[in-house]
């Protein structure tokens, strides 16, 4: 095989996940073992950093082990993070063409011949993009995308590196939320609302602590439309088999007429300074509790922590999301471009998975959603089979190495 | 010297904190490994199952190991709470005596001669008021009570079991938070709302991740008056030194007038039910630095995961915890009563603490807030000194066994 020689460069994009920079450690393992790339660069904020010319060697900066395994266990994105979305590869507006030219003349100028973009669903479509314009201006590199999502919405992927660990806090935080909340014996509604506008995975794995025993008593999914009617009378049900009720409910939650939940609820008010106050979705259930049930209610948003506690991140997450950046690496090496990487469960017992890659057009700016088998008839609770998908993914855990009481985390400037 | 045999019972009360569970476990090993307490009680729901008779026998429920190690890192309250306030003993009126006269005869009933409660502020009230009317009554029987709040407001002991671990879960994620704040470079605040109505050591614990290089930028506490025109001047200057800031406050804020800076933004306003929208004080600084500085802002509520959060939990402690709880129960054989439970700083370098009591009269019913020396000049940081203080309370890593990926928790019921 013909070998393809040159520099590479990585970078990370979107929100950050536990497990962004155990990709970013993988890509740089494999790019440190693999003899046809030279140096590995990161680029600061993603494509932003490309753009600006400011980037690092961490071929220079990681060749530590013990640096490269805290990084592992270092949270949100180390290299920075972006949101830019490039223009049409197609468009021959000159502001357009500007970009990509600048990108280009980037890479060349330091013989940038693989590129690794680790991001949700908006990077592939950065990578699908610099795919057509590489092809288009005929300069030769390989560019992979690395998929990185607390939110699991990817296509062609059993499940995105980054959700297994928000998973895990995810459970474990409920597990811990309904002990606190069965102490007393006065009647009392506990709404946790948990990330997710358009899927509901991570709100799904709120079912996980039922394995141990007890759970949540309803959970509901942006996939279902929202019915507040159908909401009190779960809720009233649930508070005659006993006193405290734990309900897990997802930001994206929508009535039938599309509005989000938050959003419905808010209609007419505003704060001191008149401007329109939106609350969450879980405080408008709490609200609505308050006013239609009576009993005492209060709701917990778990908000940042859930895409960034490496504290308590799925061991089994880490890892996957350290050989899926190594593989990244591989598949470029062995010629393959315009690919996002994957990982297939090639068997659930003993659970197992390996790398894969997908084409990038298949992927990019499409969404996943919970299918139907795995939500409930009543849509307020989670399948058995919907649980064993999810099980094996919060297995294991990955605590950081701590100092001083702290955990240690690796910044990069 | 004479022995004092009998039964013993022991209650939780109070809210859940991630060690109150590691005393009960102390006082079960104290009592199962002592000659003249004969079956130790478990109170369900702390006083309240003492008048509902409901009870569990805990000697016969944990006599092995591994079960007691699971109940020490299980949070909340195993046998349940409450938050019932005993009348006063003095009080002669026919319902003040019928409750105590229930509690003693059904202590005499089962013979318990000892009798610990774990609890706060609150718990301690119900300690003392016991110790005065068993002294009334003429029933001989040791009364202890073995603090607990996350909270650390307790007077007569260098800190309070439970502080360390909900100081830790802090001083954790808002090292996440900021490592999660920083990936963009856009203008942002984060305003991070800590428990702690009263007493700022909770939010002081935001302080420690500098200790590892970064910390938040702001911190304010319930010990000074907040002053919205300095909060606006402080978040300023701290944007012209980095884009992303993060500030660490406590719910318990207050403005020169007295008010909760949460109370004071809400006023007037209502939502779609008419109610008056109580909201935290990290929203309403939300609010009020989206609407002055107009940056992008977020807030987020750390809520009940602080006090139950056992996945990360202080390895210090834990350990204490369990010592305490062991040292009431020698101290009450030996002969003392009517007292509260102690730890003792007896050295800080190295740090080294050891089990003392206080008299429960001189403690129930007052709050311990953060010293002004740990307090900086201008009100919006934590000295050294405090830094000092607080450090070794979070030091070691208590993680509880995990099966399937789920902590494992023990459930009395």
């Amino acid at each position: 095989m013909e070998q393809f020689k040159g520099n590479a460069i990585v970078g990370q994009s979107g929100g950050p996940t536990a497990a962004i920079n155990a990709t970013l450690a993988g890509v740089i393992r494999g790019a440190l073992s693999c003899r046809e790339i030279g140096t590995l660069y990161g680029a600061l904020h993603g494509v932003e950093g490309m753009l600006a010319g400011t980037v690092c060697d961490l071929s220079a900066l990681f060749h530590e082990e013990e640096k490269l395994s805290a990084l592992e266990k270092t949270p949100a994105a180390a290299l920075g993070s972006c949101r830019m979305r490039l223009p049409d590869p197609n468009d021959d507006s000159p502001e357009g063409k500007a970009v990509y030219e600048r990108l280009f003349s980037f890479f060349r100028s330091r013989d940038i011949r693989y590129f690794f973009y680790i991001g949700g669903n908006d990077s592939m479509d950065t990578v699908a993009k610099l795919s057509v314009y590489a092809g288009k201006c005929g300069y030769a590199m390989r560019i992979m995308g690395v998929p990185k999502t607390i939110d699991n919405d990817v296509m062609g992927t059993d499940h995105t590196p980054g959700f297994g660990s928000a998973a895990k806090y995810i459970a474990v935080s409920v597990s811990e939320i309904l002990r606190d909340c069965a102490v007393y014996t006065v009647k009392a509604v506990t709404v946790v609302e948990i990330m997710g506008r358009d899927a509901g995975w991570l709100t799904a794995a709120a079912a996980l602590p039922r394995v141990n025993g007890v759970g949540p008593d309803l959970i509901y999914l942006p996939e279902r439309v929202f019915d507040y009617e159908q909401f009190f009378a779960d809720v009233t049900e649930a508070l005659k088999r006993h006193p405290s009720v734990v309900v897990a409910v997802s930001e994206g939650l929508r009535l039938a007429d599309g509005r989000y939940v938050g959003e419905a609820s808010q209609s007419g008010v505003s704060d001191v300074f008149g401007h329109k106050y939106l609350a969450g979705t879980g405080k408008a259930l709490e609200n609505a509790v308050k006013e239609r049930i009576g009993c005492k209610v209060r709701s917990v948003e778990l908000n940042i922590l859930q895409r960034c506690a490496s504290h308590v991140a799925s061991a089994t997450d880490i890892a996957e999301s350290v050989e899926v950046g190594k593989a990244a690496v591989s598949a470029a090496v062995s010629g393959l471009t315009g690919k996002m990487m994957t990982i297939r469960r090639v068997s659930d017992s003993p659970y197992q998975t390996e790398p894969g890659w997908e084409d990038i057009e298949k992927i990019a700016n499409r969404v996943k959603t919970v299918p139907d088998r795995f939500i409930n008839e009543r849509g307020n609770g989670i399948t058995d089979e919907g649980v064993s998908y999810l099980l094996p993914l919060i297995r294991g855990e990955s605590y950081p190495a701590y100092r001083d009481g702290l955990p240690v985390q690796v910044i990069i400037k």
